[in-house]
C-alpha cells in the first residue's frame, strides 16, 4: 500500500487559468479523467482520476502557489518513477510558461500509509518524522499500554509505548544521561529504579558493582518484549528477576515507595524512568502534576541526605512543560536543588533534557 | 499558507458504499460540495469542496483502508482545530459503523507548504523529516551553490548547501568526529582542511596550538554567511582570512593540492570536509568517483608517511555508497588502510559514518 505525495511550489504572477491550461494536458496524457472546480476567488482544484485507482489533485492558488498531490496504490518503485516523471513534466511546463522565472520548486518524499509497517512517529514537539522502520518485531497490548518493538535499519530495535518512542538499541546516550553522565560512582551503592522496563539502566548499573539495585516496573509484558528483542540494551539482566546485586519487582511503584518510606529504607540513587513530563499544560492535567509531585515527594523520602535523583524531563522545545516541571520542584515537602543537561538521544530526532535533583544541604 | 494533512486508517471488511454513506454527512454538514467517483473495482474517491478554498479527499479502498486528506489555506491554529474536529467525527462514525472493531487509526501532523519557511529537509537516505525551523536567516545563490542558513529552535542556525543539511550550531559532534574524535594531538602540527567553509574545524583546531592550519574553501559566500550567522560554530576565526597559526585560501582545492604536491609540501593531517560520498551509484556517476579518487590521491601525496586523513562518509543506511567509497580506497596510487566510526550528529536525524585513512606502513 503506497500513497505517493509530492509538492511543487511555483510563486507566480499570472492568472490561474493559464496555469490550468498549461498543466491539463500532462494529466490528460496519462489517461486521467478530469474534474475541475473553479472558486473564482480562490483559484482552481483539478482532480484527475486514473482507471487503476490512483488520483491526483492539482490546486492552483491565485497568488501564485501550485500544489500537486498524487495518491496511488501502486507497487513501491514503479509508483515512485511514475510520480517523478509526471512531476518533471509539471516542472518543465511551468518553467516554459514563466520563462524560468519560478521562485521555488519543492518535492517531498512519498508518504507510505496503511501498510503493516508504520514509519511515522511524531516527535514530542509534534513534528512529522519518518523512521527507517523495516520490520514489526513485537506488537501487543498489555493491561497498561500498547507495546511495540519496531526494527530500524540504523537504530536497531525501538521500543514504542502507546505511540511514544521510548528507547532504541542505539540509545546508550539516554541510559548514560539518566545515570548522571558518567560522573557518579555506583560501586557499593543502593539504587532504586522506577520503571525502566527496557532494562537498559539496570544492565549498565549492574556492571558497576553496586551493593543492590531494586527496579520497580509495573508492566511484565514490557520486560518480556525487551528481554527478547532489546538485548543490545538489556543484555541478559532481565532473564531473571533476581541477580547477585539486583531484584526486579513487578509492581506499581507508588505502594513500593510508600512501604520503603515507612520502613525507613534509604537509597543513594533514585532513578525515575517512568514517564515524560506531561506535554499538555492545560488545567485539567493538574492531576498529572500531582502524580509527578507524589512520586518526587516519596522518592525524596527514601533518598539519603547526600543522595541523587535522576530523571528525564522532556524535549528541549517544550519549554512551558519544562518550566512547569521545575515549578513542581519548589513545591516538594523538602527543599531541593537541581541541574539539567541537554542530550542528543539518537532515535529521538530531538534534543532531550535530563534532570539531577538533590536535597538542599542546610546549615552543616 | 497551510496545508493540513491527516490520515485515518481503518482496516475493515464491509462494502465501500456503507462507509461512504456513513461518512458523507460529516463533510456535508461543513457546507462542503461533494463529487464522488466510483471505480467499481477500486472503491470510491469523494472530493469535498468548501467555499473558502479548502477541500478534502475521502478515499475508500475495497479491502478496508480509508484515507482522509484535508488541504486548507487557513490560519495555522484555527485550521488545526477544524481538522481535529472533523477527524474526530470520522473516527467516531467509523467506530459506530464497525462496533469499535477497527484495527488502526493514525493521524499525521499537518504539512506546511508554500510558506516563506520550509521545514522539510529530507535525510540523505530519503526520509521525510520536519525541522523546527522558525526563521530564514540567510538565503543566497553563490556561483557554486544555494546557501541557506535557517534557524532551528533546538539546533540553532543550520547551514544548508543546495538543499543538503551541512552543519548546525548544535553539531560539535560532527567537528569532533572529523578531527579524529579527540584521539589526536594537534599541537605543533601542519594541518590542511579541504572545504570546511563553516569554520567549525578551523575554530576547534586553532584552539589546540597547531603549527599552521591551511584551509582551502572555494566559496567566499559560505564564509561570509557563516562568519555572521554560525558564530557558535566558527567563533571569530573567519573574521580574518589569516591568523597567527592559520590561513584561509579562497580557491578550488585541486590546483592548490597539485601545487603543494609539486612543491613537496607535507602535512600531518588532511581533513576533507568537501562533499558527501555521491549518493547515486549509477554508472553515469563514474566521474564523481574519479573526482573523489583525484582528491584522495593528491591528499595522500601531501600527507606525511605517518599522517592521517579524515573525512565524513555518508549516512549509515546508504551501504552501497559506503562500499563503493571503500573500493576507491584500494585504487589509490599508494596502499592505504582505513577505519570508520558511526556518529550521531544532532541535526542530521540519521547516523553518519566518518573515515580515518592512513598510508599502509610497509617493511619497517
Amino acid at each position: 500500500m503506497k500513497t505517493a505525495f509530492d509538492t511543487s511550489v511555483f510563486p507566480i504572477s499570472a492568472d490561474c487559468n493559464a496555469v490550468l491550461k498549461a498543466l491539463q494536458p500532462i494529466f490528460q496524457e496519462q489517461g486521467m479523467t478530469e474534474t475541475v472546480h473553479n472558486w473564482e476567488d480562490h483559484g482552481y482544484l483539478a482532480t484527475y482520476i486514473k482507471k487503476n485507482g490512483s488520483f491526483a489533485n492539482l490546486r492552483i492558488h491565485p497568488h501564485g502557489l501550485v500544489l500537486v498531490d498524487l495518491q496511488s496504490y501502486n507497487d513501491h518503485i514503479k509508483g515512485r518513477e511514475e510520480v517523478d516523471q509526471l512531476l518533471n513534466k509539471v516542472e518543465e511546463r511551468m518553467k516554459e510558461l514563466f520563462h524560468g522565472n519560478i521562485k521555488r520548486v519543492k518535492r517531498l518524499p512519498a508518504i507510505l500509509r496503511g501498510g503493516v509497517i508504520d514509519r511515522y512517529w511524531p516527535t514530542a514537539d509534534g513534528r512529522l518524522v519518518e523512521y527507517d522502520i523495516d520490520e514489526v518485531v513485537y506488537d501487543e497490548d498489555s493491561p497498561f499500554q500498547n507495546i511495540k518493538i519496531l526494527h530500524s535499519k540504523q537504530f536497531g530495535n525501538i521500543l514504542i509505548l502507546s505511540g511514544d518512542v521510548n528507547l532504541a538499541e542505539s540509545d546508550l546516550a539516554y541510559t548514560k544521561a539518566i545515570m548522571g553522565s558518567g560522573k557518579e560512582d555506583y560501586t557499593g551503592k543502593e539504587v532504586l529504579i522506577l520503571g525502566g522496563g527496557d532494562g537498559g539502566i539496570l544492565y549498565e548499573i549492574v556492571k558497576l558493582k553496586p551493593k543492590m539495585v531494586t527496579m520497580v516496573e509495573i508492566d511484565q509484558m514490557v520486560i518480556d518484549g525487551c528481554k527478547k528483542y532489546m538485548r543490545k540494551t538489556c543484555g541478559d539482566v532481565l532473564d531473571n528477576l533476581k541477580g547477585e546485586c539486583y531484584q526486579v519487582l513487578i509492581e506499581d511503584c507508588i505502594p513500593v515507595l510508600k512501604r520503603y518510606a515507612k520502613e525507613g529504607r534509604m537509597f543513594d540513587y533514585v532513578i525515575n524512568d517512568l514517564t515524560a513530563v506531561p506535554i499538555s499544560t492545560s488545567p485539567e492535567e493538574d492531576s498529572t502534576w500531582e502524580f509527578l509531585r507524589l512520586i518526587l515527594d516519596l522518592s525524596m523520602k527514601v533518598l539519603k541526605q547526600d543522595g541523587k535523583y535522576f530523571t528525564q524531563g522532556n524535549c528541549i522545545n517544550l519549554t512551558d512543560a519544562l518550566t512547569l516541571y521545575e515549578e513542581q520542584l519548589s513545591r516538594l515537602y523538602c527543599p531541593v536543588e537541581f541541574s539539567k543537561e541537554t542530550v542528543c538521544v539518537p532515535s529521538y530526532m530531538e534534543l532531550w533534557v535530563f534532570y539531577t535533583i538533590w536535597k538542599k544541604q542546610t546549615d552543616i
